[in-house]
C-alpha cells in the first residue's frame, strides 16, 4: 500500500531513503498505572511476521514529513491500540532514551536489517480499552516482572527486549 | 494542629529539624493537556498569607517519614486540588528539576526564609475538576504565555516564578 | 561540495530527502563549568550567512547514515569548535529536549525554511581551547544571563534563542 | 566522631531525625568514558562493614544543611575517590532516578535498616586517578557487563544492585 499524501514517500522513495540516511521513529511502551503513577502492567503487541515467526513488539512507527513527534506518537498509538485506548502522551518530548537501530548487528544493542532507524522512546500510560489493529493479533498485558522474564524477552528481537528493560528501569522496575 | 501519626514530627520537632537539615519536598505544576500531550494551560493556586499578601503558588509539600515520593505527590495534589482532580502522577520519579530553597537568599534562584528545602519538581496533568482546599482561595488556569507574563510572575515569590519557567521550558513553552 | 562516502547523500539526494521526510540532527550547547558542574558561561558561534546577516548559533548538524548519535555529536563539536576543545559528550543519549524545526513557521517554536529537522539537544561542557572552523567567524563566551539578554537572543533566529533558554532552564539558569 | 559545624547534626540529633523524616542523600555511579561519552567501565568501592562482610557500593552520602546538591555530590566524590579523581559533576540537577531507601524491606527496591533515605542519583564520569579514602579498601573498575553479573550484583546489598542497573540502562547498557 503506497502512501500518496503530498510530501510523504512512495515505497521506492522510502527504500532509497532507508539506504542513505537515518529514519526517525517514535516508540511507546504502553503501560497501566495505579493512582500513584506506579506501573502495574506492560502491554506488548503479539505479531506474526512474513515468515510466520511470533514476536512481541512495542508501539512503533515513523515520523512523517511535517508531522510533530507528539502527533506521530498519538497516530501510532491509535493505529496499534485502537481508537479508545486513551493514551496519555507525555507533556515533555524528552524521551527516556534514544534507541539506535543499525542495519549492521552489534554496533548498538538495537538492530533493524531494513534500515538505520533512530527512535525516540516514551513510556505511555493507556487508560482505555485496547483493541489492536493492523497486523497485530493481540495486545497482552504482563506484570513488569513477567515482561522482563527470559521467556517474554526471547520473543522480542532486534533490541526491543533491551528497550523494554530500559523503560522499566526508568520507571523503577529492575529484576 | 499537630500531626500525631507515629514517626511524624510535632511542630517543635519540625522547627528543630528545619534548622538542622534539608527538608525533602515535592512540587507539582498542574497542567491541562490536549490529546497529543501538549500543555494548553497551567493551574496556579491563589493564596493569602498571614500578612494579607496575595500570591500564586504551585502544589507543594513535605515528604513524610516512610512515605513514597509518589504517594506524597498524590497526597499534596489531593490536598490542594480536591478529591476529583484526577491527577496523572508521572510513571517515572525522574523530576524535570530539583529546586533548592535556601534560607539565605541568593545562594540559588529559590528562597524559603523558614528552611532549607530540596524539592523534586514534576509537571502533572490533571483531567478532572479542581476544587482548591486548605488555605488556597482559588485555582486559576492560565495559558502558558500568560503564566510567564511579568504580572503573574511578580505574584510568585521565593523562586516559584523560576520553577514555573523551568517547567514550561521542559514541555516546550518558552517566551 | 558533494559527499561521496558510500551510503551518504549527494546534494540532489539531500534536497529530495529534505522535501519528503524529517531529517535527524544533533545540537550541542557548549558551556564552561566550574568544579561543581555549575554552568559559568555559554559559547555561541558567530556566523555570517549568504546575505551578510550576522547570527549566533549553537553547534548543530546532521546525523549521517550508519553513524551513532554520540559520534555525530562529537564530529560536529570538533567541526565547529576545533580539535582541542575537549568536549565532554554526555554519557546518556537522553536529550534535555527534542527541537522540531518546521519549514512552515509557527507550527512549533523552531523554524528552518530548508527542511523539517528534528534535533536531539544536549548541553556539552568543553574544557579545552575552542578554535572555530568552517563558516564560523568566532566563538564568543557569554554569562548565562548575557546569553538570554534581548540583544543576544535577537541574533539567534529560527528558534535557537528558544532552544538556548531551554538548555539554560535545564541547568538551573532562568532570568 | 561528632560533626560540630553550626547547623549540622550531632549523632544523637541525627539518630532522632532518622527516625522521624526522610533524609536527603546523593549517590554517584563513577564511570570511565571514551571520547564519545560511551561508558567503558564502572567503579565500585570495596568495603568491609562492622560484621566483616565484604560489599561493593556506590559513592553516597547525606546532603548537609545549607549545602547545595552539587556541592554535596562533589564533597562525597572527593571523600570516596580522593582529591585527584577529577569528577565531572553533571551540569543539570535532573537525576537519572530517585532511589527511596525504606527502613522496612519490600516497600521499594531499596532498603536501609537505619533510616528512610531519599537519594538523587547521578552518573559521574571521573577522568583522574582514584584513591579511595575513609572506610573503603579499594575502588575496582568493572566493564558494564561484569558490573551487572550475578557475582558482582550479589555483593551490592540494599538495592545498590538495582540502582546500578538503572544507571547502566540510562547510559544504554542492558544485559
Amino acid at each position: 500500500m503506497i502512501q500518496t499524501t503530498p510530501g510523504w514517500l512512495t515505497q521506492d522513495e522510502l527504500d532509497a531513503a532507508r539506504a542513505r540516511m537515518p529514519i526517525l521513529y517514535v516508540e511507546a511502551v504502553p503501560v497501566r498505572v495505579d493512582d500513584s503513577g506506579e506501573v502495574t502492567s506492560v502491554g506488548l503487541l503479539l505479531r506474526i511476521d512474513a515468515e510466520g515467526t511470533i514476536s512481541r513488539t512495542l508501539v512503533s512507527g515513523r515520523v512523517m514529513h511535517h508531522e510533530r513527534v507528539r502527533d506521530a506518537l498519538l497516530r501510532h498509538l491509535e493505529k496499534d491500540l485502537g481508537p479508545v485506548a486513551l493514551p496519555r502522551v507525555p507533556t515533555s518530548l524528552q524521551p527516556f532514551t534514544v534507541a539506535e537501530y543499525f542495519p549492521t548487528a552489534g554496533v548498538t544493542a538495537y538492530h533493524d536489517p531494513r534500515q538505520h532507524a533512530v527512535s525516540l522512546a516514551y513510556v505511555v500510560p493507556v487508560a482505555g480499552d485496547c483493541r489492536p489493529r493492523q497486523d497485530a493479533l493481540d495486545l497482552v498485558w504482563f506484570s513488569p516482572q513477567e515482561a522482563v522474564s527470559p521467556a517474554v524477552q526471547s520473543e522480542m528481537p532486534g533490541g526491543h527486549a533491551v528497550l523494554l528493560k530500559q523503560a522499566l528501569a526508568h520507571v523503577g522496575h529492575v529484576y
